[in-house]
Parts: structure tokens; C-alpha cells; sequence
């Protein structure tokens, strides 16, 4: 996916933006799946008794009701966003779900940013990096990974534990680094005074720096940034301090934060943010009735709508 | 596991100090499983020719090699810590490997800290606990997680994202937290000055009001701190400001910090702390010879020897 038919790999950034512009969209679909919120038509029946069939036939499900809301929204959003743990939390078949998902999604030419908040020290990031891009070394040669085209990581352990993740841009793979989130607890830490600048800014900082060698024809670093809608002053501090960078918003919907979060934020040919909602669209069929699909298809047209008047 | 004759739950930290006192021993094997230095007696032959094949032999090969690490230390080390990173490179296969370490470990009484390094908003995080501790809602009820006793975690979240992990003490596990981690960048935002402390004593800070209310028998409590042995200065602030912490100190051995690093750092009757060290241990036999049970054995006995004259 990441190679033109001259067998030129394009950058992650440019392959974003692409999609952005063919889709007039920055919508980024969540896919969060819950076993108690998956409509009944795929819901698993009660009837496997061992445990690990049982595990099998959740992910199965995971699988059809993933793979249903990317088909329905694949003219309407940019990209998908599956969260690791919600599949890992049904073990090696969930980890295979997942990456039947990927795969679902990267047949409908959408870009699949795998959030999975990893982080560790050199050679354990290098091993994740592996993993979650395209796989790891095998017998008689590289093994197929999870087929992620980005990934969300952690910064707190420092700049040699991003490097494995950024080393991967030249390859057409995308980093979003964990700003500001957008959780109620996210200022305990993230907004701290440090010398001088709250640390999110600092590690916005850091972000500007490991992302300047990693720029696509679009203008846009490969090493984007997490910032969430329901810190709205900050999501604007992280933009200034990031012209060039993807911003990924989450926190749209469910979680409290509207359009309004990202008027002024965009920034370049291609809007320069992507805004996920995950609740609000993959489980809108629980608040409009119908078909699971569809009611996915109508949030997230709404929500392009929406985003619309705000960014272009 | 986590409960004793009469259906009580035993505290982690409980748990922890008595193997600690059992084996006399301070010593974690880190099992940090890399194709390339397995023995030849394990090493997968390069005969599989599809790819998922390819990984099932590399996950075989991995399981086969900690459970052979796992029975040669279990008298020596007080606990064991696998790497998720190392077997997620392998997809299904590998974490289906990693959770039969992971059985392997406790079938041998020794708790089991997986290294996931997770952090995410509240409901996420609450997968990824299900993930790695019990398991996930099924059909027909709760299905198997990967049975870790505890699992390391990344602050920068904020506290919102920690208490999901922090809940699951009650029930007989424990989370140790990122604090000052061991790699050479760490420094970088660990080590910023956070209005008059340093950042990762604010989060020790935070370590210590999470875990006030989960203190076993022993004193200490279920919610510890990672803090390595490549910052001493660092890590004697560490323990100041957690005097009832587990620690589990990594960077002993290939990364450079020795025995020296926690001169001083016992406290209370089962040392309240965890000296990690992976690669100078399970690949002894690279530089020793001979069969890699017996280098590994060796090695971690050696590691207990120089730790016991300062910690005892």
C-alpha cells in the first residue's frame, strides 16, 4: 500500500492528506468494539462452552462488526482508528481479529492508524514498531506484522524511545505521539509547569523535532500529534507549536468535545487533523435504530458535515 | 492463585514478599525472547514456508525457551517478567505463546509481572486490565485474560488512566507504574523540573497516594514503581518518596547498572524491591556455553549472590 506503481514508497503523511482531499473528509472512525454493544445480528450466541471457543467466537464478532462499519463509512471517513485493547482483550483470536481488521480496512484504501499507546526502551520499541508495522524477523525471512499504516505512542520514557517508531516513516509508516489527551485526569501530569512551559508543550517540542526530517510533498511530518477536543485552549497551543503536524483528535462525541474544538486548527492543503469519534458512530444504530451500518454511515456523514464549516 | 485455602485473596504485594523470602532472593528474570539468540536446540527449523506457519514456529520455539528459563531459575528468582513487545512480533501465535509463559511461571509459584507498559483513557484502560489480568465479558461469562499477577503501566495519562489497574489490587494484583525508567533518554522529560520537583517524583507522588489504601501484611503496597539502575541518584529519590513501594528496578546486567545502584534501597522485612535483569541472564549461554538452562541458573544465582550483600 505504501508503494506507487514505480514501487516508490509514499510517505504516510502524503497518503492522509490524499485521503482527506478524495473524501472532502477528516473524520477518523473508532473502532472501539464492546461485546455488550454489538448489534443482535452479529452478537455471538451463548452456545460455545470452552472458554477459548468462546473467546473465538467474540472476536469473530468483533471481525463482522468492524469490518461492517468500514464498509459503510469508507467514502465518508479518512481513516480508522482500531484500539488495541479492546481486541486483546480476548486473546490470540482478538490479536487475529485485529489484524483481519486492519486488513479489512487497508482493502477499502483507508489509512488504519492502530492505537495502541505503546512505549518502551530502544530495543523494546523497536520490537512493538515491528509488531505493529510489518512484522517482525522469521526462520526464513520478515514475517508479517499487524499491517498498521500508523500507530499512537507514548512519549514518557524520551526521545530514544520514539526513535524506533520515526525510524519507520521512511518506510511510509506514521507516528502520532500522545500530547495532550482527552481524558478528565489528562492535565495531572500533562499540564505541568516545566520550566517554564507546560510539559505537553515540551513534548510538542520534541514531536517538532523528530518530525522535520519526515515531511511529504502535502507539507505534513510523518509524526503527528494527539491532542484531545475536550481541551480546547490547549489543542490550539499544540497546533502553534506544531504547524506542520497531523493532529489527531479524539475526544469528539461521547466523550464531550464538538466542532468548535477545531475551528482556526486546520492548517495546510489537507486540513492537518483527522477527528475520531468511536462511540458515536460504530454504536449509533443503539440510538437510531435500523441497521448497524447505516446508522454508522449517517453519524459519520454528519459528523464530515459538521467538521466541514469548521475546517475547510 | 491469588487465593489462599479458605477462598481469601493473598495480596500481590504479599504474595511478592513471600517468594522474595522464600528464595532469599531479590532477583526478576526478565524473558525477552529474541529469534536470533535462541539456542540451537530451540531454534524453530526454516522449513515452514507460510508466513503464519513461520510465526508459529518462532511462537513454539519462544515458549519452549522461557518455560525451559522459567524451571531453571524457579529456586533462584523471586519473579519473572515477561515482555509483551517480544511476543506480540509474532501476532496471534506469539501472544498464545506469551500466555503459556505466563501459565508456565505460575505453575512454578512465581509471580508473573507482564511488561505491557499500557496507559489509556478510563474504558480503555479497563480492557486493557481485562486484557492482561482475568479477561474479557463473554456469551456465557468472564473468559481467561492472559493471567498476569501484575503489569507495568505509563503515568502520562494522568490518574483517571491508572485507577482502572489500581481497582484490580483488591483482587489479588498488583501495577507497577513508570517513575524513572532506565534507558538513556529517559532524562529528557522524566528528569524536567515540574514546579520546584522533578517530573518523575511527581509521579511517584502520585504512586503513593494511588497505593496508600492497598498495603498488605508486609507493609508494602500493590501499587510499586519501575525506577532503574542506571540512575542511583534518581532511584534513592525514588524510594524516599515511596517508602511502602515494590520497586522493580530494571538496567541490571547488559544495560549497565549494577549491585551498587541499591546499596541502601531495602526496606521493610522482604527488601521492597525487584532487581530485573533479561539478556545477561537467559543468554548466559552465549557467553558460558554449555546448556542455557544451566547458564541461565547460574547467572540468576550469581545476580542473587552480588544483590544479597546489599540488600540483606
Amino acid at each position: 500500500m505504501a508503494a506507487d506503481g514505480a514501487g516508490r514508497v509514499r510517505r504516510f503523511s502524503d497518503r492522509l492528506a490524499d485521503s482527506i482531499l478524495r473524501r472532502r473528509s477528516v473524520v477518523c472512525v473508532g473502532l472501539d468494539p464492546v461485546l455488550e454493544r454489538l448489534p443482535p445480528q452479529v452478537r455471538p450466541q451463548a452456545a460455545a462452552t470452552a472458554a477459548a471457543e468462546a473467546a473465538a467466537a467474540v472476536a469473530a464478532a468483533f471481525r463482522e462488526f468492524c469490518c461492517g462499519v468500514i464498509s459503510a463509512v469508507a467514502d465518508v471517513a479518512a481513516c480508522v482508528k482500531p484500539q488495541a485493547a479492546f481486541f486483546e482483550q480476548y486473546g490470540a483470536a482478538g490479536w487475529q481479529a485485529l489484524a483481519d481488521v486492519v486488513r479489512c480496512a487497508r482493502e477499502h484504501d483507508l489509512p488504519v492508524i492502530v492505537d495502541a499507546k505503546r512505549g518502551d526502551i530502544a530495543s523494546t520499541a523497536a520490537a512493538y514498531a515491528a509488531a505493529l508495522f510489518d512484522g517482525a524477523p522469521g526462520p526464513q525471512g520478515p514475517l508479517a506484522g499487524l499491517g498498521a499504516d500508523a500507530v499512537t505512542v507514548n512519549p514518557y520514557l524520551g526521545e530514544d524511545a520514539l526513535e524506533p517508531f520515526v525510524a519507520r516513516c521512511a518506510g511510509g509508516h506514521g507516528v502520532f505521539v500522545l500530547v495532550r489527551t482527552s481524558n478528565p485526569g489528562a492535565a495531572g501530569l500533562q499540564e505541568l509547569d516545566a520550566g517554564g512551559r507546560p510539559l505537553y508543550l515540551r513534548v510538542a517540542d520534541l514531536v517538532a523535532r523528530l518530525g522535520a526530517a519526515h515531511v511529504g510533498e502535502h507539507g505534513y511530518s510523518d509524526v503527528g500529534a494527539v491532542a484531545g477536543a475536550t481541551a480546547p485552549t490547549s489543542l490550539a497551543a499544540v497546533r502553534q507549536a506544531l504547524p506542520q503536524a497531523f493532529l489527531l483528535v479524539p475526544g469528539y462525541g461521547a466523550q464531550g468535545g464538538g466542532a468548535a474544538a477545531v475551528r482556526g486548527l486546520a492548517a495546510g492543503d489537507a486540513a492537518g487533523l483527522v477527528v475520531n469519534a468511536s462511540r458515536s458512530v460504530i454504536y449509533a444504530w443503539q440510538q437510531d435504530g435500523g441497521d448497524y451500518r447505516r446508522a454508522a454511515a449517517r453519524a459519520a456523514e454528519a459528523m464530515r458535515d459538521e467538521l466541514a464549516r469548521v475546517v475547510w
